[in-house]
């Protein structure tokens, strides 16, 4: 996302805060705004500052690897949205859908700013799908969601303006779509783990629609989740407490070995059938030449949401706690020179050195005491601190310090270097 | 932007055109849209498609290693705006601003959709400028603004929603300014060289503000612009027909050498002073402790506009013509096997060699008629065309032709990829 790898600490202009915005009751936007990731703008509407948007873009990055790794193509949709194509699935009037926001062209008529987008991607494939050597397609996107909530108050969890990814799936008939479904269900799987919170997500059954028994929920236990699911822990698998019932338990052939818990909807999957091509009339020919509804699954990850879950979960007292696989920085270089100019000039070493190496670092070279300069390295939570001081000068090693376990350890460039990329 | 570098063109789904829509008047938007980089929902409003957001993906990240080039620091702010920050500047009311697209919360309260951030961006600076120490800043972001255009019948030149990248400047006063926008100038003149309409492009003297006589615009000359200036050829400067009077020309010391020019604003860069830092209590304490409002500017391109513009300036009648640095693929790899199987192999070996070589290769490996490759091949514009056939086999060299210039050598796989890499 930025070819900026390595930052000095004096130049980053935000400021970390002793207390959170006294209206912010959740974990996940406190930590989050104190540390200098995100501000808020109003209720639900929070900015990225850039600590945020590096971590942001690290988790859209791995989503982007796992997208294109099953056939996804990228695209960009616009948030502004046709009254006359969201009537054709009925999806425009406040009383169906109560999440819109709407606005008026000065040139006349109304606008809507798009909350998801079903019917203008359907309207788009119309014009690149015709016959069935035109499918499956892929297209996904990273896209600013608009929904006017009513409930705004779980952080970033829950927003009124929020970027998803969201992918849709066409395909020719419903067992070339279950087959890409899996194929997305792995994927998800393998974001979560990479993102750090793969052993607390479970694939969630819920209820599905008018084409499926079931969608899934890919749903993080954390307290501050607004769901509930039933776990069972030897298979790996939930049900949300929405359709946890004794003939969904019989259907699954899971028994009633379940585990209640409070948990976050960190992504979904759903199979969508011809809910939409066919009010829209997004048909292709088969090989006798009959047209056919063209088979839909749509599978959505909010970034900013897997941002705050991951506060949620490895956070600690003492402030945020990131995975090396999302960090800002893989290394936050602590200064402590008290005015030794050989400190400076080894730490803008080492500095140089790492950054050389692709190691991406924040180099606090801000003149501030070593006790406010750890409290804000704690609270930022980059996976592994390095000291460089006078005694660390004398002892020819720096002192490399773990920000999840607290392991202490002391190593020379070479070593940390090594470490750092893998070599 | 993506990690999938190379494709293979039967896996996109986009589909180019004979014709393009009978309402788009734009030759930016009928090109664009004929070969699949863009697709419009309505009037003003364009989503990217693969082929487009490629370009995009590219043309930003030449704006963004400028701008971290100059001190800048991304962060993403929001859409949704609150009506009371607009207010303390006399910015919300429709009489002040009529561009404004405006909705309400289901809460109760009116919220509008940003079209600029001097607003929120100097307000969010407040908590984290408060002494001389903190000062210069510089955010950057790249950023979806809403305009309620009542005209917007010029393609990607003039939407109803675009993406900006808009830096704002905060100084400690206008001598610590003036330094920053000459960098700022400077890294402009390099983007737009970049880009490859350097030699069309022209800083342009423009009305100022409150803080200073004249704003500076980046004109690009074209007989597509909305704008009219004056080009001083010798001095590579020009003078827009808003501020084109006797007074200025000799202010600025440039004679009766002009010649008119229609031309189209790819860049802006302007000085704010205290307009907003005042009314929304953005100050410093300086040395002596005393309070002084901050000095802002602010610095505007638009990535979808100078998409469009490149798009207007270099494409020709067969179609687009991209420059290397923002082509969607470096190479169109076309292959033309009519089912031999030894072409078929050795367009895939070649379409392996050069992607792990690092070079982005869209291979045309659908089964269609050469003449059909090649109008498709002209239409989308990528700067190499590579052709693999029984005729190239024989010859044992790759036929290869330069889209701009028609100049056509044969190449071996080693010569291509050193070529390519510039190694």
């Amino acid at each position: 996302m930025n070819d900026a790898h390595s930052m000095k600490q004096s130049q980053l202009f935000t400021k970390t805060r002793r207390e959170a915005p006294k209206d912010e009751v959740s974990k996940n936007a406190q930590l989050l705004i104190r540390a200098g990731f995100v501000h808020k703008e109003m209720a639900g509407v929070y900015d990225l500052l850039p600590l945020g948007l590096r971590t942001f873009e690290k988790i859209v990055g791995i989503i982007r690897e796992e997208m294109n790794g099953i056939g996804g193509q990228e695209l960009s949709m616009t948030s502004l949205q046709r009254k006359e194509l969201w009537e054709k699935t009925g999806r425009w009037s406040d009383e169906a859908v109560d999440v819109w926001f709407k606005s008026e062209f000065k040139t006349g008529g109304e606008v809507g700013f798009g909350w998801t987008h079903e019917e203008p991607l359907t309207a788009l494939m119309r014009e690149h799908i015709s016959s069935y050597k035109d499918l499956p397609a892929y297209p996904y996107q990273f896209q600013t969601k608009f929904r006017n909530e009513t409930r705004a108050k779980s952080g970033l969890m829950r927003t009124r303006e929020f970027v998803m990814k969201d992918l849709y799936s066409f395909s020719k008939n419903e067992n070339e779509h279950l087959k890409f479904y899996d194929a997305c269900a792995a994927a998800y799987e393998r974001i979560f783990a990479r993102a750090g919170i793969g052993d607390k997500t479970y694939k969630t059954f819920a209820s599905g629609g008018s084409f499926s028994k079931f969608s899934h929920e890919y749903q993080t236990v954390s307290e501050a989740g607004e769901d509930i699911i039933y776990i069972n822990e030897a298979k790996k698998i939930a049900i949300n407490k929405e359709v946890f019932t004794d003939e969904v338990k019989k259907d699954l052939g899971l028994g009633n070995d379940f585990t209640e818990a409070k948990s976050i909807e960190v992504g979904n999957i759903f199979t969508l059938g011809a809910r939409f091509s066919e009010p829209l009339g997004l048909t292709y020919k088969d090989e006798s030449g009959k047209d056919i509804p063209v088979f839909m699954g749509c599978y959505g990850i909010g970034p900013a949401r897997l941002m705050a879950t991951i506060a949620e979960l490895l956070s600690d007292e003492k402030g945020l706690v990131w995975p090396e696989s999302v960090a800002p920085f893989a290394v936050h270089l602590v200064e402590l020179s008290n005015g030794n100019e050989d400190v400076k000039n080894e730490a803008a070493e080492l500095y140089r050195e790492l950054s050389e190496a692709g190691v991406e670092v924040l180099w606090d070279d801000r003149d501030a005491r070593a006790g406010e300069k750890f409290a804000d390295s704690d609270l930022i939570g980059i996976p592994l601190r390095v000291i460089v001081s006078e005694k660390t000068l004398a002892a020819g090693k720096f002192e490399c310090v773990e920000r999840g376990s607290g392991r202490t350890t002391h190593q020379s460039v070479s070593e940390l270097i090594s470490e750092l990329t893998h070599a």
